[in-house]
């Protein structure tokens, strides 16, 4: 990506949310955002489908998008949200040149800064600093997925849809009720009845 | 760990799981080993708990411990199990210093070498391949538990008990059926209602 090309949407939160991670010097962070592209997605348009090679590593600027899965039987279940501020991808794919497991699709229009397979091998060379970042992140992903499970074990649909809405309001305001029934696990009747008892609807 | 130290016990496995992931002299694997602690276990004994900071990361050598935790209604959920040649600890806490949300137990008495976060952060800044390694372990990791809650949503308990069946047998012959059962999130009943079915006895 060009300084011109830069200059043509806000980098702002990447770079705040960069800076939040890890201390490194400015001029590095240029040519670091130098290896990152602007894309745009229309709201429902696929990103990247199952079956497919994922091309790129996602941060999202301003939108939100869906990663689901298909069953064999056509059932369909969201295993993530990302809003702005997110990192998304299939990066064990997108790096073994597989076909991924997951179809990330935008839910609203999308901006997003996308970093492919070469780049983020320089990166990954160049920078040391964002492979710690990396590799703490995915530490800290990987203990919250295991309680995420945990929790699926432990906790009644009630008590993750109020966890949820706790850690996430927002998402509430701007996903379909069917989606947050998909991504916990419960059916959209089940969480209906939820919301009846506790809004008094 | 001594050179001497490391000639007590044997190193294959943990050296073959190395090669398998890396390319790197052996000079450096010498050097690489020398930063693992050995520790062995009794069955039951707790190697870190809940509310403890983390000590070490893990690789099994001999046997098998399950990593689980407590609701605050007292209800237990297994979250994983490591046998021989696996991974296992709680890296974000032991390196941040705060306090696991898991416990750590030896189902059968283990031999584990032991990698200390101070030794760990050595590693980290000595060895890239090291590096490299452990955040492609876990891209995967994390791909493999976002399948796991897909199927958790998707997959009814007995297709997910064949399918561990099928992928992980041995672990069948050595953990009681109520780990199984908390491992599945499905209660002890239906998993005897389930193995009924499957084996007709």
């Amino acid at each position: 990506m060009t300084d011109k090309k830069i200059k043509e949407f806000d980098t702002t939160i990447f770079l705040e949310e960069i800076r939040k991670r890890v201390s490194v010097d400015e001029s590095q962070l240029m040519e670091f955002l130098s290896l990152w592209e602007f894309k745009t997605f229309k709201r429902n348009e696929f990103i990247s489908s199952a079956s497919e090679i994922p091309r790129f590593s996602i941060f999202v600027l301003k939108g939100c998008l869906r990663q689901y899965t298909v069953s064999d039987k056509g059932d369909e279940t969201i295993v993530y949200f990302a809003e702005e501020k997110h990192f998304i991808g299939d990066l064990p794919n997108m790096r073994s040149k597989t076909a991924s497991g997951f179809y990330f699709q935008a839910i609203e229009p999308c901006e997003l800064l996308t970093l492919s397979a070469e780049n983020w091998q320089k990166a990954f060379v160049q920078f040391p600093w964002w492979t710690d970042a990396h590799l703490t992140g995915y530490q800290k992903w990987t203990a919250s997925l295991q309680q995420q499970i945990a929790e699926m074990n432990i906790k009644t649909g009630e008590e993750r849809y109020l966890k949820l809405l706790n850690s996430r309001p927002k998402l509430f305001q701007r996903v379909p009720q069917h989606f947050i029934a998909s991504y916990l696990g419960i059916s959209p009747e089940t969480l209906s009845r939820i919301r009846k008892k506790i809004f008094n609807i």
